[in-house]
């Protein structure tokens, strides 16, 4: 498969930083996805998500395939076109949304049923589909398998038979998606928080063959301590010359630590999200801005990040705006969250390249409050 | 009074183009100033607001003396450091929202008594308070003369009686100011539909004289061509050699037909307000985003403004996130009637300076449905 190249271009203990290629531009790894749920980043132009930095976002299936629809996406000229991001995507399978927003979902073999969250309306999901919307329909550059994710805890027997599915969904996709010269298709490793099935899971998924692979399944009620034990030892079960990707995570510490274990992608609706709920991530941990203490604090949020929402604008303007309900309080404060986000991956991939990961870790623990 | 330069610069009938220099920069006119209420442009940034074309933009004193204070914006630096608009700003007196938003407010000779819509607070603004706020503590480079305002219809007594007010008010607000060698002051017209009051108090503000006059009382409830008899007559009855601010106006026919008449600036919340409502103004008049029409419409709002809202988003995307309820809807709708606004200011100069601003006004109503 050369769909997807990627490229290791330094190491620090497991940690790796590098290069995916893919026909629409590179992804520095380790890299960090904001999600472009609905065809659009929460509050942000797509200039002002690559001004932060980002290199590849994330669509959503569910979300696209209830409204506008990928047969009408694919008519508009595809995701990239639609939304006017020329550079990588890459689309989850629509799988864990179905069973957290979905209003009724039903698991069988074939596929996954539901009913849509904005009119009730039924949708099947079979592994074929799901293909078929991101590869064919909205034309994404890296393609997720369809997977069962539980939410934890779950009891074995459940967490087992989830990941077999899973890994069956694997094989169907796989097949459907066939081989393709600009686009990618990723297996998700499930399993839990048990080694034996994540190193079944990973086993299936490498006989498969796959342009990279995810860590499905965690930062699903868990906790930050059990997750980073299941980071212990869930990327290194997959091969090391693909990236990895750990899906929906997470806050900063969890990215250190999973970054620390050897991830190179994550994904996750937090800073645009804490971004319309008033709240800044900082070196120092997350603040709100709504807080008396910002109210005449002339300091900008972070003055060393390249961003005009992180540097330009004083703490009490932006807590007027979040206090006065003004739309350009949530714009900023998304926008300097993604650029925090994508400066702490920056800084994460020079701390490996200079093999100074170790120390890096401890003074981001210290500082974060 | 050197505070602000007008040079008329064309004339074509009673229209006017020309340039108001201020110490924080140029404004061209015809000029229209968009809202920036409480100390936003809503859902735009000030770049985007420069970008879209504006010059010179509106504070609302009574919108800022409520939240966060005039004189927290003084400690701040003002509301040029404060919300990061270099250029000039005008701010309005505060008394029009008195009478429009506050719950309960008494209008006696000595000042406006209200309470606050945000929480109930009781507030006293005079005409020497609302000097001391625009000009001393917000730092607007054009201050508004505090005036009594009627909505239409009103009964003439009243009406004469809110004039003779305003022109008193006006007499202590000039007193107050002073004489200043960076702030310009302006006096407000009043008289509702009445030329005799119209001229009445125009002769009493030119007796005082100030470094610009506004029409104030127009777009009240009237309609467009009872507005629009009004301004036959209202804007010739102040100085020629200063500049004519027509307040709260208005649609773009509304602004063409006032600016055929001699008036030179504007300010209107519609641009801003129409976008976070999905509808688009165009050469050919309102449209709604929201409609079906629009779904898989390629073709961007208008390709020939130089904003990226107007020029590279399809409004099939703009019809997306419209019905899919993105925050970035209201950013993109908002930023392109703003541009939209400025285009339409920029083509009036254009066909004033070039003497064919019949033909441009006819063109206009003949294309806007």
């Amino acid at each position: 498969m050369t769909a997807l190249d990627f490229r290791v271009t330094a190491t620090d203990g497991a940690a790796r930083a590098g290069v995916i290629t893919t026909s629409r531009g590179e992804i520095r790894t380790p890299a960090f996805m904001p999600l472009g749920t609905a065809g659009a980043v929460k509050a942000l132009t797509v200039d002002q998500v690559r001004d932060a930095g980002a290199d590849i976002i994330l669509g959503n299936t569910y979300h696209l395939m209830l409204r506008p629809g990928p047969e009408r996406v694919a008519r508009l000229g595809g995701l990239h076109a639609f939304m006017r991001w020329p550079r990588p995507i890459l689309t989850d399978s629509g799988g864990f949304q179905v069973m957290s927003l979905a209003k009724i979902s039903k698991v069988t073999e074939d596929a996954v049923t539901f009913r849509s969250h904005i009119d009730g309306a039924r949708h099947v999901l079979t592994p074929e589909r799901s293909i078929e919307i991101q590869a064919d329909l909205l034309h994404a550059d890296i393609v997720m398998q369809l997977d069962q994710c539980l939410a934890l805890p779950a009891e074995a027997p459940r967490v087992a038979d989830a990941m077999r599915l899973s890994a069956r969904w694997a094989a169907r996709c796989k097949a459907a998606f066939g081989t393709r010269e600009r686009q990618a298709l990723f297996g998700i490793q499930q399993g839990g928080l048990s080694e034996p099935l994540r190193r079944e899971s990973a086993e299936r998924l490498v006989e498969l063959g796959f342009d990279g692979y995810a860590i499905g399944g965690l930062a699903v009620g868990e906790g930050h301590g059990a997750m980073c034990e299941a980071l212990d030892y869930a990327p290194a079960l997959l091969p090391a010359d693909r990236p990895r990707y750990l899906m929906g995570v997470g806050k900063p510490a969890d990215l250190v630590e999973a970054v620390w274990r050897g991830v190179d992608m994550f994904d996750c609706v937090l800073p645009t999200r804490s971004g319309r709920h008033g709240q800044a991530w900082t070196w120092e941990g997350p603040v709100n801005l709504k807080n008396a203490r910002f109210a005449e604090d002339l300091e900008p949020l972070d003055p060393t990040i390249d961003c005009p929402a992180s540097r330009d604008y004083s703490k009490a303007y932006l807590h007027h705006l979040v206090k006065a309900g003004e739309i350009l309080g949530q714009v900023l404060l998304s926008w300097h969250n993604v650029a925090f986000f994508e400066n702490l991956m920056a800084s994460l991939r020079g701390a490996i390249a200079e093999s100074r990961l170790g120390a890096f870790r401890s003074d981001f623990h210290a500082r974060q409050s």
